[in-house]
């Protein structure tokens, strides 16, 4: 048994020493995640303290999120930061490559616009242009909420002015937004609800929050709502986490049926919504209709936030999230203590941006340069990996999520391996489930990083070792 | 008595679905902060649960931070972000004042360098040979610690490689530096001690983690050491955090042997330092040398914040993080968690910017201005204000901490209120203390926006008032 000593002070309760040295422990790595802790018995007489210390101590560990009791079995471990097995090796074969080796493979995991189509010259037009209208005024701290010329634009040019500049406040991305949010709202062991599969760096978020992560399986139209209303008639749930377009993995979108239902079970059950809208303006079909769950928001449910880095450049750091009133307070407040204000020049060189068109403009040709990718990588699919792969069309998006037709023969994670040995980058399912292994039977191909000779040439290799 | 009506579910034990609805009410302020709840055995026959439901239910409010039971007392609410009474009036007056009108005020509450010493010029120059040297480049993802030429930069001019660029870690400016830290580091109710008064950003973010804020009292050397040890032999603390030069509000900078002594005192009770460097670079006085709590880190203890906001310019959002090899991982993952990555454009142009020589340059600059400002008030105050005001030279820095002679005449927060009706903007000792009345006696005198002529012309009408 592993060694427990310490020395109790006269002036705090032992069973919150005791829970102060253990958490150490656990944060440090000596007691590992899902480790099983001492008997009640064993530790008291160790310690020398009678069993209820432990026990409180055992429940004080549980409260805080470090300890699950789990009644005829005993209690274990919980670690704040899980990084599991797989998503370690997969990082650290990022951070590998990402010193400049990345260039000479085929990438297939890219999730932003490729740098060849950023608009680099016309936003060095107009951060000049800013500095010569505004001069030093341009580099004083912001408005907390962020300059008000952009959060007029945004309100005219994306919501026609439903939403008015004082209920948008300016982040530095998609991932702030979820974090200043998170912060808001939650509190240590509150439930949270994300789709299965979903993207990390949400459920990364919420595991530091030490919030409880229930997850609800995505249909073809949108998340489950049976599954969904079951546990909402069961658990009190403060919120939820959903991307209403192409979803990140599965590329699905929700349907306008779902997306009403989902705002009318968030009113009766009283929970909030956070919309995560990151790739939207990449639609193909004109059957697939621009609607976020926000326009259907009657009852000021929807946290919706939206990025820019993911369209427009990753290196600006800018996005968006519209609040509910109910969240007014602390949301700015949870942005101050974040980190004060966003950037005051990158959010007047975009406002200008979106001002002169060059926005919209951007926009559409992105479209078309992605449109064509997008066909192309569906027709090769569809032609040549029948029988060996499965997926459904987005219809949008940067990205496809296959499905091997007979899972019991290939397991994505050892794909990676394999094919990144052979030059061609992957993203496998693990990194999108709680339980890595659900993932094994899909990965996602992503196109933004790759050209039609890149996408031929790498969707080549993948089918020949598909094909073995 | 306040109405508690909840119908339990069969699945969840009672007293976290109680827990649950408290926290619920307190999060909207349907209960206030510091309210008391009902009794437990009130509440036990108007829930028609037995006594253990309730105490377990109180319990755990306590534990998640949510409540204090007092023994002999009762349980008293306690909500996550306190907004206090001056605080928030005082906030208010900013909010009102920053749409435009706030130039027409002689403002002393400054903490950044005046916009009209901004070097405008020399950054849109070195931006825009980032954008041509560059390209799409300068707008791509930076590695998650920073643009590296970057850290390599600060490596070798700040700290002589002494810390290698992989100890660095690029952010949005200091604040996102004490959220990262206290995320990467804080749990609930964990004890961190602060100095007495202090930033108030810095307290907000460790009230926001639900820590248990302990309070120090600064001496002319720095922190009390008597009283902290005190406190070391009797608590468990889990970091500290103070400013080595020009704490803020006081003034004051740590001695040598007071740097060296909390050194020793972090390594034998085994805790971590949270250092806030944010003006080191404004020294009057060439018998006060420059020597950081970092670099008598012989146990590495100490996480090194710097800001080049408030030195540099505050738009551009930029400073950096010294990183204890214990807490590499999970800093590293919680600025993921953040905002992924600072913007990169800003750091490639800072790099510029200091490579070039124009840091230390606009540095020396800056010296010569505020030291002459500086001079200017110190004079005044000690001409004019003999008998009415006491203060202890800073010897750097941007402002005086000024103590009222005779504090039964006078209060601050009352002041302020009068100065501002006259045009003079002050900050009063109740923004630097959790119990807003222990500041009453002093305010801050900062001459960061404030010329020579505006200077005398405030501080005339401050002596007009306070003769009276």
């Amino acid at each position: 048994m592993k060694e427990f000593s310490l020395i109790f002070h006269e002036e705090i309760p032992k069973y919150i020493q005791l829970s102060d040295y253990i958490k150490h422990k656990i944060d440090i790595g000596e007691i590992k995640d899902r480790e099983k802790l001492p008997t009640i018995r064993a530790l008291s007489e160790m310690l020398k303290v009678n069993n209820v210390t432990i026990v409180n101590a055992y429940k004080k560990l549980q409260a805080d999120g470090y300890a699950n009791m789990k009644i005829g079995s005993g209690t274990y471990a919980r670690r704040k930061e899980v990084i599991r097995s797989f998503n370690k090796e997969y990082n650290k074969t990022f951070k590998l490559l990402s010193s400049g080796g990345l260039r000479e493979y085929i990438d297939f995991t890219g999730e932003t616009t490729s740098s060849s189509f950023f608009p680099v010259k016309d936003l060095q037009k107009v951060i000049n242009e800013v500095f010569d209208r505004d001069g030093a005024e341009a580099l004083l701290y912001q408005d907390v909420l962020g300059y008000e010329k952009l959060r007029e634009e945004i309100s005219k040019r994306f919501w026609k002015n439903k939403y008015s500049s004082e209920d948008i406040l300016i982040v530095s991305g998609a991932q702030q937004g979820i974090d200043i949010a998170a912060k808001a709202i939650l509190n240590v062991n509150d439930k949270v609800i994300v789709e299965r599969p979903t993207y990390g760096g949400a459920i990364s978020v919420f595991r530091w929050k030490r919030a409880d992560i229930l997850e609800v399986p995505i249909e073809n139209d949108g998340i489950d709502i049976a599954i969904l209303e079951k546990i909402l008639k069961k658990q009190k749930i403060k919120f939820m986490y959903i991307m209403s377009y192409f979803q990140n993995p599965t590329g699905i979108s929700y349907s306008e049926e779902k997306k009403k239902k989902l705002i009318a079970l968030a009113e009766k059950y009283d929970f909030y919504i956070l919309e995560d809208d990151y790739l939207s303006e990449l639609i193909y079909d004109s059957n697939l209709v621009y609607n976020p769950l926000k326009s259907y928001d009657i009852y000021d449910r929807v946290i919706y936030i939206k990025s820019f880095s993911k369209i427009f450049m990753p290196g600006i750091r800018i996005g968006y999230v519209i609040i509910p009133e109910v969240f007014k307070d602390s949301m700015y407040l949870s942005k101050i203590n974040t980190d004060i204000s966003t950037s005051s020049l990158m959010q007047r060189a975009l406002e200008r941006y979106i001002v002169k068109g060059y926005w919209r403009k951007h926009i559409e040709y992105l479209n078309e340069k992605y449109r064509s990718r997008y066909t192309f990588i569906k027709q090769i699919l569809e032609r040549d990996f029948k029988g060996i792969l499965e997926f459904k069309e987005p219809n949008g998006g940067l990205s496809f999520l296959l499905k091997f037709s007979e899972p019991e023969k290939f397991n994505s994670r050892k794909l990676f391996f394999i094919l990144r040995d052979k030059g061609v980058l992957i993203s496998p399912g693990a990194l999108f489930f709680r339980k890595e292994q659900e993932g094994d039977k899909y990965f996602r191909i992503g196109f933004s990083q790759t050209n039609h000779e890149k996408i031929k040439e790498g969707l080549n290799i993948i089918l020949k070792e598909l094909s073995l």
